[in-house]
Protein backbone atom coordinates (compact mmCIF):
# COMPACT_ATOMS: atom_id res chain seq x y z
CA UNK A 1 0.00 0.00 0.00
CA UNK A 2 0.93 3.38 -0.80
CA UNK A 3 1.75 5.28 2.20
CA UNK A 4 1.33 9.17 0.52
CA UNK A 5 -2.00 8.06 -0.88
CA UNK A 6 -3.68 11.17 0.69
CA UNK A 7 -0.80 13.52 -0.91
CA UNK A 8 -0.78 11.49 -4.59
CA UNK A 9 -4.63 11.66 -4.64
CA UNK A 10 -5.62 14.90 -3.85
CA UNK A 11 -2.80 16.10 -6.43
CA UNK A 12 -3.97 13.70 -8.98
CA UNK A 13 -7.17 15.30 -8.85
CA UNK A 14 -5.99 19.44 -8.72
CA UNK A 15 -4.42 18.27 -11.80
CA UNK A 16 -6.57 16.69 -13.66
CA UNK A 17 -9.22 19.58 -13.18
CA UNK A 18 -6.25 22.32 -13.75
CA UNK A 19 -6.46 20.23 -17.40
CA UNK A 20 -10.05 19.24 -18.00
CA UNK A 21 -11.60 22.80 -17.29
CA UNK A 22 -10.80 24.11 -20.37
CA UNK A 23 -10.83 21.97 -23.81
CA UNK A 24 -7.15 23.21 -24.95
CA UNK A 25 -5.39 21.36 -22.36
CA UNK A 26 -8.29 19.26 -21.55
CA UNK A 27 -6.51 16.76 -24.72
CA UNK A 28 -3.33 16.33 -22.28
CA UNK A 29 -5.41 13.93 -20.38
CA UNK A 30 -5.28 11.58 -22.89
CA UNK A 31 -1.94 10.12 -21.09
CA UNK A 32 -3.28 9.92 -17.73
CA UNK A 33 -5.55 7.05 -19.44
CA UNK A 34 -5.08 3.39 -19.23
CA UNK A 35 -5.84 1.31 -22.03
CA UNK A 36 -8.73 -0.72 -20.62
CA UNK A 37 -9.75 2.17 -18.36
CA UNK A 38 -13.93 2.58 -17.53
CA UNK A 39 -15.64 6.03 -17.27
CA UNK A 40 -19.43 5.75 -15.96
CA UNK A 41 -20.21 9.96 -16.57
CA UNK A 42 -23.90 10.59 -15.71
CA UNK A 43 -24.77 6.96 -16.10
CA UNK A 44 -22.99 6.50 -19.56
CA UNK A 45 -20.28 4.12 -19.40
CA UNK A 46 -16.75 4.33 -21.62
CA UNK A 47 -14.17 1.71 -22.07
CA UNK A 48 -10.64 2.83 -23.22
CA UNK A 49 -8.63 5.96 -23.38
CA UNK A 50 -10.00 7.35 -26.85
CA UNK A 51 -13.49 6.97 -26.39
CA UNK A 52 -13.23 8.24 -23.14
CA UNK A 53 -11.51 11.41 -24.50
CA UNK A 54 -14.36 11.49 -27.21
CA UNK A 55 -16.79 11.51 -24.41
CA UNK A 56 -14.65 14.22 -22.51
CA UNK A 57 -13.76 16.56 -25.18
CA UNK A 58 -17.98 16.65 -26.18
CA UNK A 59 -18.19 18.76 -22.89
CA UNK A 60 -18.79 22.32 -22.79
CA UNK A 61 -15.36 24.49 -23.72
CA UNK A 62 -15.14 26.37 -20.78
CA UNK A 63 -15.82 24.68 -16.99
CA UNK A 64 -14.99 25.32 -13.50
CA UNK A 65 -14.66 22.12 -10.84
CA UNK A 66 -14.40 23.44 -7.47
CA UNK A 67 -13.40 20.93 -4.92
CA UNK A 68 -15.48 20.71 -1.53
CA UNK A 69 -13.15 17.54 -0.07
CA UNK A 70 -11.04 15.04 -1.24
CA UNK A 71 -11.34 11.31 0.58
CA UNK A 72 -8.83 8.84 -0.78
CA UNK A 73 -7.92 5.39 0.33
CA UNK A 74 -4.76 2.76 -0.46
CA UNK A 75 -5.59 0.13 -2.33
CA UNK A 76 -3.91 -3.33 -1.38
CA UNK A 77 -2.65 -3.13 -5.33
CA UNK A 78 -0.41 0.36 -4.39
CA UNK A 79 -3.48 2.42 -6.34
CA UNK A 80 -5.29 5.31 -4.88
CA UNK A 81 -9.36 5.27 -4.40
CA UNK A 82 -9.84 9.07 -4.55
CA UNK A 83 -13.24 10.69 -4.10
CA UNK A 84 -14.09 14.50 -4.70
CA UNK A 85 -17.23 16.15 -3.73
CA UNK A 86 -17.50 19.68 -5.29
CA UNK A 87 -19.77 22.08 -7.18
CA UNK A 88 -18.86 22.53 -11.17
CA UNK A 89 -20.22 25.22 -13.54
CA UNK A 90 -20.27 25.13 -17.68
CA UNK A 91 -19.59 27.85 -19.42
CA UNK A 92 -22.67 30.69 -19.43
CA UNK A 93 -24.24 28.78 -16.18
CA UNK A 94 -25.04 30.95 -13.09
CA UNK A 95 -25.36 28.49 -10.53
CA UNK A 96 -23.28 26.18 -9.60
CA UNK A 97 -24.19 22.26 -9.58
CA UNK A 98 -22.93 19.88 -7.00
CA UNK A 99 -21.23 16.58 -8.19
CA UNK A 100 -19.85 13.65 -7.08
CA UNK A 101 -16.45 12.09 -9.00
CA UNK A 102 -14.27 8.97 -8.17
CA UNK A 103 -10.77 7.64 -9.26
CA UNK A 104 -9.16 4.03 -8.95
CA UNK A 105 -5.75 5.37 -9.82
CA UNK A 106 -3.73 2.66 -10.76
CA UNK A 107 0.71 2.61 -10.28
CA UNK A 108 2.87 2.01 -13.51
CA UNK A 109 5.71 3.53 -14.61
CA UNK A 110 6.14 5.53 -11.46
CA UNK A 111 3.21 7.01 -12.38
CA UNK A 112 -0.81 6.95 -11.80
CA UNK A 113 -3.07 6.02 -14.36
CA UNK A 114 -7.00 6.61 -14.71
CA UNK A 115 -8.52 2.41 -14.25
CA UNK A 116 -11.29 3.51 -13.10
CA UNK A 117 -13.79 6.98 -13.79
CA UNK A 118 -17.12 7.79 -12.39
CA UNK A 119 -18.83 11.50 -12.23
CA UNK A 120 -22.23 12.36 -11.18
CA UNK A 121 -24.25 15.85 -10.71
CA UNK A 122 -26.16 15.31 -6.97
CA UNK A 123 -29.47 15.90 -9.02
CA UNK A 124 -32.30 14.19 -7.06
CA UNK A 125 -36.08 13.99 -8.29
CA UNK A 126 -35.66 14.50 -11.23
CA UNK B 1 -14.07 -9.43 -14.46
CA UNK B 2 -17.48 -10.04 -13.32
CA UNK B 3 -20.47 -9.87 -15.94
CA UNK B 4 -23.25 -9.06 -13.53
CA UNK B 5 -21.42 -5.97 -11.72
CA UNK B 6 -24.09 -3.82 -11.97
CA UNK B 7 -27.12 -6.17 -10.81
CA UNK B 8 -24.58 -7.63 -8.02
CA UNK B 9 -23.72 -3.98 -6.98
CA UNK B 10 -27.08 -2.91 -6.96
CA UNK B 11 -28.31 -5.57 -4.71
CA UNK B 12 -25.58 -5.19 -2.44
CA UNK B 13 -26.55 -1.89 -1.61
CA UNK B 14 -30.07 -2.18 -1.10
CA UNK B 15 -28.97 -5.17 0.98
CA UNK B 16 -26.63 -2.68 2.99
CA UNK B 17 -29.24 -0.11 3.94
CA UNK B 18 -32.18 -2.62 4.30
CA UNK B 19 -29.88 -3.77 7.00
CA UNK B 20 -28.10 -0.26 8.26
CA UNK B 21 -30.98 2.00 8.80
CA UNK B 22 -32.63 0.45 12.10
CA UNK B 23 -29.85 -0.13 14.51
CA UNK B 24 -31.14 -3.12 15.14
CA UNK B 25 -30.26 -5.01 12.30
CA UNK B 26 -27.19 -2.62 11.46
CA UNK B 27 -25.32 -5.19 13.62
CA UNK B 28 -25.56 -7.53 10.47
CA UNK B 29 -23.74 -5.66 8.58
CA UNK B 30 -20.61 -6.99 10.77
CA UNK B 31 -20.78 -10.02 8.17
CA UNK B 32 -20.03 -7.88 5.35
CA UNK B 33 -16.72 -6.38 5.80
CA UNK B 34 -13.55 -8.18 4.96
CA UNK B 35 -11.03 -8.51 8.28
CA UNK B 36 -8.72 -5.69 6.55
CA UNK B 37 -12.09 -3.08 5.15
CA UNK B 38 -11.39 0.63 5.27
CA UNK B 39 -13.86 3.12 5.87
CA UNK B 40 -13.78 6.87 5.55
CA UNK B 41 -17.41 8.70 7.01
CA UNK B 42 -16.79 12.12 6.83
CA UNK B 43 -13.21 12.54 6.51
CA UNK B 44 -13.03 9.88 9.78
CA UNK B 45 -10.98 6.87 8.77
CA UNK B 46 -11.47 3.68 10.59
CA UNK B 47 -9.93 0.23 9.24
CA UNK B 48 -11.45 -3.28 10.48
CA UNK B 49 -14.68 -4.92 11.03
CA UNK B 50 -15.19 -3.96 14.85
CA UNK B 51 -13.93 -0.40 14.38
CA UNK B 52 -15.78 0.39 11.32
CA UNK B 53 -19.26 -1.35 13.06
CA UNK B 54 -18.45 0.74 15.90
CA UNK B 55 -18.60 4.13 14.25
CA UNK B 56 -21.76 2.41 12.47
CA UNK B 57 -23.32 1.86 15.31
CA UNK B 58 -22.73 5.16 17.15
CA UNK B 59 -25.02 6.42 14.44
CA UNK B 60 -28.55 7.43 15.06
CA UNK B 61 -30.99 4.21 15.46
CA UNK B 62 -33.49 5.04 12.68
CA UNK B 63 -32.13 6.20 9.43
CA UNK B 64 -33.26 6.42 5.99
CA UNK B 65 -31.74 6.59 2.77
CA UNK B 66 -33.25 6.76 -0.39
CA UNK B 67 -31.30 5.88 -3.75
CA UNK B 68 -31.10 7.77 -6.53
CA UNK B 69 -28.98 6.19 -8.70
CA UNK B 70 -26.12 3.27 -8.43
CA UNK B 71 -23.83 2.97 -10.75
CA UNK B 72 -21.28 -0.19 -10.98
CA UNK B 73 -18.30 -1.43 -12.66
CA UNK B 74 -16.43 -4.40 -12.56
CA UNK B 75 -12.76 -4.36 -11.28
CA UNK B 76 -10.02 -6.31 -12.30
CA UNK B 77 -9.98 -8.88 -9.69
CA UNK B 78 -13.95 -9.77 -10.33
CA UNK B 79 -14.29 -7.33 -7.64
CA UNK B 80 -17.47 -4.22 -7.71
CA UNK B 81 -17.23 -0.71 -8.31
CA UNK B 82 -20.39 0.66 -6.73
CA UNK B 83 -21.01 4.56 -6.47
CA UNK B 84 -24.49 5.21 -4.87
CA UNK B 85 -26.39 8.92 -5.10
CA UNK B 86 -29.19 9.39 -2.79
CA UNK B 87 -31.00 11.25 0.03
CA UNK B 88 -31.03 10.61 3.64
CA UNK B 89 -32.81 11.13 7.05
CA UNK B 90 -32.00 10.61 10.10
CA UNK B 91 -34.15 10.04 13.07
CA UNK B 92 -35.94 13.50 13.70
CA UNK B 93 -35.11 15.53 10.94
CA UNK B 94 -37.51 16.96 8.41
CA UNK B 95 -35.05 17.58 5.37
CA UNK B 96 -33.70 15.02 3.53
CA UNK B 97 -29.40 15.49 2.71
CA UNK B 98 -27.68 14.76 -0.37
CA UNK B 99 -25.16 11.92 -0.21
CA UNK B 100 -22.33 10.10 -2.19
CA UNK B 101 -21.29 6.22 -0.99
CA UNK B 102 -18.69 4.64 -2.55
CA UNK B 103 -18.13 0.62 -2.13
CA UNK B 104 -15.29 -1.61 -3.37
CA UNK B 105 -16.66 -5.14 -3.45
CA UNK B 106 -14.55 -7.95 -2.88
CA UNK B 107 -15.33 -12.20 -4.16
CA UNK B 108 -14.35 -14.35 -1.23
CA UNK B 109 -16.41 -17.50 -0.73
CA UNK B 110 -18.81 -17.15 -3.40
CA UNK B 111 -19.86 -13.91 -1.73
CA UNK B 112 -18.74 -9.98 -1.61
CA UNK B 113 -17.06 -8.23 1.28
CA UNK B 114 -16.69 -4.30 1.47
CA UNK B 115 -13.15 -3.73 0.99
CA UNK B 116 -13.20 0.06 0.66
CA UNK B 117 -15.94 2.58 1.80
CA UNK B 118 -16.41 6.13 1.61
CA UNK B 119 -19.42 8.45 2.52
CA UNK B 120 -19.64 11.86 2.17
CA UNK B 121 -22.89 14.59 2.46
CA UNK B 122 -22.61 16.70 -0.44
CA UNK B 123 -22.63 19.93 1.84
CA UNK B 124 -20.62 22.64 0.42
CA UNK B 125 -19.59 26.11 1.87
CA UNK B 126 -20.07 24.92 5.12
Amino acid sequence: MNAHFQSIGEEFVRFYYSNHDNAQTRRNLLNLYDENALLTYEGDQRQGKNPIMEKLMAGPTQMAHEITKIDCQPLIDGGILASVIGQMKAEGESIPLSFTHIFVLKPANNQFYIQHEMFRLCLHNC
